[in-house]
């Protein structure tokens, strides 16, 4: 069983994600600057596990403050984690829930409020498990039985705290007795794909088949496919969704092909402040991922590469959105603002 | 200058495309063997390069043939080429076109047969190199001035005798003065787009912009790409096209999003045997080019993957088939058999 992130003696500890499946390789964390730089460099990505990282950054980083300007030691802490990555919106929902929560705090002694901010990153991170498995079963009746899943990136237990949105809905699937097996495309530039998600479920022994992203569309088209489930970074108001770049691609080409695509979530993936997807920031990430596979180069030198790490899916494309709170159909800007102020299903 | 395939001191030499754009190394052939090789391996690709080292392959291998036997060493040479890849037809389209004159030759000393046979050879990359001059002026004036072009695989002069099709079509837009930059999509497994087109384009001094197969449609949607031009490698009689894994995908997000799809290629690329697409045998080729990359693992040991080479678009995404003979548009049943049946736009 591998741990995707877990703070141990007063340390963030995360599976080196740049380096598997090659190597099994865990970081240890010492200070925020560090979770900043994992979560900037991909130690550690996926969206949920982007939101415990940060939970966990602002808990190290109050571990480590000074009592003198507290205040300010705090905002330059979660300055640093939120100019990380700008896409993945739940980096931003973790810093303003433990932001909420020293707020509260104030006045109370260092030691408290460094207890409770610890507690606080840990209950982050085990929600996040908890909301997967809610995820998993409430997306498990839309896959069909017999079926194979397409799936894009890696919304998996290396993209949460454990078990996975994506993934886990096609866990629960399986856990449900249904007869799934998966496609995985390999998602470049960064191999989300085939490093991560084929490792994860070959570990499940979930029968999983590794293909380039650009054969999705001729897989879909061969009537192979039974339906796709990916992750997201943000969903806008009207259910528009940034994912990973490719996802509408993929998208499309089922819409295309009369496939199902579903979205799997958490609620803290929902920014219903943006009115649509077109406002939500596109990172932009190095060159250097398209233009070499680890360290190899794959074009010639010198070459010009674009590499927008996300794109967005307008919510036209999308057959329902999976979240614990429920399953959102269209039109979403009712039925996402519904989900957002109802509490977790009850299984 | 680099040449894809030359026919010097009767041996073939061709740059090795495996390489590229790393190394520039030529590989030298002595027997048909080693040319039936080089065309399984991908030394060398793309629908009419592989017609060119057919042609010299048969060459090559009457050149060693014995008096004794004539016919029935021909008839092996010929299956054995034809068994290297299955699905662009210009390689059978040349062995046809060697056996035909072949067939006129009996009789004849054996030094005239292998004489004329190489005189073939050459003929097919010398008329290689002008029939992709002529695909590119017909198809410049369907490309917008100040627009950038999208393009798959690698459809360039490595990928013919010379100058390319796709490629042509985009060099000749420039020839004619039109300010044009390109979009090139890396093209997983084999990198045909980072690794030749790229690097051809870089040559050329046309400004080229490397992205991942996954980012094509997010482009597309976005409103940059003016047009997108592909080789093909068999095209049946409806207008289906089968070329490189991918290209469907492509053609339908184009269309989805409202910009012109082409395909450029030579009347010897047409099947018109083939009522429909569906009947393209697609070349399932080994699952080690998708786990690695240039050698490097990017996949867990024992992953099972998909590789097909091929995908068939079909004609309702094309808006045009550009051909030496002229611009095909739909209905292709009609324009195609009126194509094949003309020749040669003179300039």
């Amino acid at each position: 069983m591998i741990e995707t992130i877990q703070w141990i003696d007063n340390r963030v500890v995360m599976i080196d994600q740049t380096r598997l499946p090659v190597e099994e390789k865990y970081v240890t964390c010492r200070t925020y600057e560090e979770v900043a730089a994992a979560i900037r460099d991909m130690t550690i990505r996926g969206a949920p596990a982007i939101g415990v990282a940060a939970a966990m950054g602002v808990a190290l980083g109050m571990l480590h403050a000074s009592e003198a300007g507290l205040d300010a030691q705090f905002a330059a802490i979660c300055d640093t984690l939120a100019k990380t990555r700008p896409t993945a919106v739940n980096l931003f929902w973790a810093l303003e829930r433990m932001k909420r929560l020293y707020d509260s705090l104030r006045g109370q002694p260092l030691a408290t409020i460094r207890r409770r901010l610890i507690e606080e990153a840990l209950r982050v991170r085990e929600e996040d498990i908890e909301i997967c498995r809610t995820i998993g079963r409430n997306g498990a009746v839309l896959i069909p039985d017999h079926a194979t899943v397409l799936t894009h990136c890696n919304a998996g237990a290396l993209a949460t705290a454990g078990y996975g949105t994506a993934l886990g809905v096609i866990r629960a699937a399986v856990e449900a007795g249904k007869q799934v097996d998966v496609f995985a495309d390999e998602t470049r530039p960064f191999l989300q794909g085939a490093r991560l998600t084929v490792w994860e479920l070959q570990q499940d022994g979930i029968p999983t088949t590794l293909i380039t992203d650009n054969m999705a569309g001729h897989f879909l088209k061969s009537g192979r496919i039974g339906c796709v489930v990916v992750g997201a970074d943000r969903i806008a108001a009207n259910g528009d969704v940034a994912n990973k770049i490719g996802t509408y691609s993929v998208a499309v080409l089922a819409k295309e092909n009369g496939v199902p695509f579903f979205v799997a979530a958490p609620v803290s993936t929902l920014d219903l402040s943006l009115a649509s997807g077109d406002a939500i920031p596109i990172e932009e990430r190095a060159p250097a991922e398209v233009t070499h596979v680890f360290g190899q180069q794959v074009a010639p030198a010198g070459a010009t590469a674009a590499n927008p790490a996300f794109d967005v899916t307008p919510a036209r494309y999308i057959s329902a959105i999976i979240t614990e709170n429920g399953v959102a159909r269209a039109p979403y800007a009712e039925s996402l603002a519904r989900l957002a102020n109802r509490s977790a299903m009850v299984s």
